[in-house]
This record gives C-alpha cells, structure tokens and sequence, in this order.
C-alpha cells in the first residue's frame, strides 16, 4: 500500500516532467515556424496541443485521487499541492506555444517577424526552450540550486524582451504599425512562457523547503 | 468539529470572493487611472497590489490547513483543490491591473491612449469589472447557471479585443507604432483578465457538478 502510494507520487512527478518536454517541443517547432513561415510545422503544433490538454486532465485527475485516497500530508502534500499549481503553468506554456504557430499561420506566406528582428526571436525561443527543459529537470531531481538557476536564466529573456520593445518604438522602425503590433505579441508570449517555466521551479523549491521564493516580479 | 470544519471551507470561499473584490476595484481604478492620465490612481493601484498577494497566500494556506488536517473527500475536496486554481486565477488578474496601473504612470503626464480609443478602453474596463463582480458572487453562491453566464458575458470583451486590433492595423490609425504597441499590450491585459474571470467561474461549475466544461478557447 505504501510503496503504491510512492509510486504514485512519482509518477505525478513524471507526468509534469512529460508535460514540460511537451510544451518544450511545441515552443521549439512553433518557433522554428514562425523563424521559417513554415506552415505545415505550424500545423503539426496546432494539432499537438490536445496532448497539453490531456497530459493536464491526467495530472489534474491523478493529484485529486492522491488526495482523495491517501491523504498525504507534510512534504508529500506539498507535492501534491504544487502539482496542481504547476499543471497551470504547463498548460499556459502550451497555450503560448499554440499562439506563436498560430501567428506564423495567420501571415503565412508571409513572414509574421521582419528580418532584422528575426535573431531576437531565435534567441528568445532558445531561452523558452532551455528554460522548459530545466523546469522537466528540476521536476524530476527536486534540485532546488537548479531550481534557483531558472530566475537568473529568465534574466536573459526579460533583457530580450525588453530590448524588443526598444527597437519597435525606435525611430529605426520602418515596418510600420502592423507588424509592430505582431512583434509586440509574440515577445509577449515568450516573455510569459518564460515567467511560467520560472513558476514551475519555484513550486520544486517550496515542496523541498516549504518555502516560496519571493513573488515573481512580471 | 464538523461545525468548525464547515466553517472553514465557507470561510475560504469567503477569501476568494473577497479577493476577487479587490481584483475588481484594482482594475476600475486602474481604467480610471489610464482614461483620465491620473497619476495619485496609478499609484494607489500600485500600492496596494501588495493586498491581493497577502489575501493569495492565506487562502493557499487555509487550503493547505483543510487538506492537511480535514483530509475532505468528494465536493469538499473539490471546492479545496479548485480554490487553489481559482487562487492563480484571481492573483494574475491583480497583476494584469497593476500592469495597467503602471502603463498609466509609465507616461504620466500624456495619456498612453489616443482619445479615439479611450471608449473602447473604458468599455473593456466595465467588462472587466462586471466579469470580476460575478465571479465573485458565483464564489459565494455556486449559482451554476449564472456561472455558464460569464462564457457568454466574456464574448463582448473578445469583440472589443478584436475590434481593437482592427482599428491598430487599419489604414485609419494615425498615431505611429509606440501608441499601438502599447494599445495592443493593454487590449491584451484585458481580455486576459476576462479569460481568467470566466476560468473561476468554469471551475465553480466543476465543484458543483463534478465536470469541467469544455476547455477555454484562449
């Protein structure tokens, strides 16, 4: 009985960790599509964004029967808790992942993203993704010192970001208020995937100390 | 003991229905702020976001408690683990009022929005308002019927998204990229603080019918 219910916290934990690679993948092909005004890769990430959806219903389901059946407490229900926590962002990251293929899909065949702005949004999706990939990490190994690392990763993405905004109300803008507007959502969502992934690793950190890290300044 | 129980599971409803109060005034004077370029508002708004994080953490720990020491099952663990969603839900509805608080201060003494688009900026205010005043009675009263209402409420605040859009892009818009930039930013604010509105109410539904409705379109 015991060693069942440990298996099932477990798990829970793999589930989330499955969950991350997921919305990891779909920000990398997202982004790649959007880099490419590549429309069927767009695609691909419209039509995988159910798995979101049902690795979601699955956490949800398997932390409520936790709760419900084995009445966790102290560190456990931390876990548990947190769960259900985390299974919000996951699932937000995959809605910012769906938003980005979804606007490579709107302007295709043509390019949503200016070319001169092109590398930021390359590099912005390699930050996304890296960060994604630590998170399913830390998920899985409870280190909180990677846990940590993620704060200071997303440093990168909020400099990205901001430098976005720079140069689209700069007097170097020549592309006018359309495609200002576009750049402007989409360093949004990867601004927000960013936040999420950052989430994710401060719910790790409470389970293991049973504290939360300072709020998320966003 | 059952007494003292049930008491605390009303008294955590009680918490949420508050906080969505305070989210609800935060964003009135937040769109106050931003209409009438008043900096003394902005700052209020941003004084007292701190509140909406004070009344987060003690609803979390007061689920905490519930689920530590009541281990409750069937309805009652539903109401606990959707607070705890519901918690996320009206905590990022603070930050996206505080978002537009300081986008106001942000360009104190000019107003960030052409007088053109203030009216369709006021109207997604009140919608904003009237989706938190509901939400926060569908807290209270787990009234189903007026809880399906906020999905249908929330459509007008998509339309006026989209007609925000329409205006930013059209050949109509005269007032350059870094007016639209941050138009397309706080249009955005809004309708995700109407998404996560209709989200407390969608998991309402599920405490009281055991079902989610069918996924957010987001």
């Amino acid at each position: 009985m015991r060693e069942a219910y440990q298996s099932k916290l477990e798990e829970l934990a793999d589930e989330l960790a499955d969950m991350c690679g997921v919305v990891g993948t779909a920000m990398r092909k997202a982004t790649q599509a959007l880099l490419e005004a590549n429309l069927a890769l767009a695609q691909e990430v419209i039509s995988e964004a159910t798995r979101v959806d049902e690795l979601r219903d699955r956490a949800e389901k398997d932390a409520f029967a936790l709760l419900a059946l084995q009445a966790p407490v102290a560190t456990d229900l931390r876990v548990v808790v947190s769960s259900i926590h985390v299974t919000g962002d996951l699932k937000r990251m995959g809605d910012l992942a769906l938003h980005v293929a979804r606007a490579a899909r709107r302007r295709h065949p043509a390019s949503v993203l200016p070319e001169e702005v092109k590398p930021y949004f390359a590099e912005m999706g390699r930050v996304a993704c890296a960060l994604a990939e630590k998170a399913a990490e830390v998920i899985r190994t409870r280190d909180v010192a990677r846990a940590k690392e993620l704060d200071s990763d997303d440093d990168a993405m909020d400099d990205l970001h901001r430098h976005m905004f720079t140069m689209l109300m700069g007097p170097k803008w020549t592309h006018g208020v359309s495609a200002a507007v576009d750049a402007t959502l989409l360093a949004r969502f990867y601004e927000r995937y960013g936040d999420h992934a950052v989430a994710v690793a401060r719910r790790t950190i409470y389970v293991v100390t049973g504290h939360m890290p300072t709020p998320l300044e966003v």
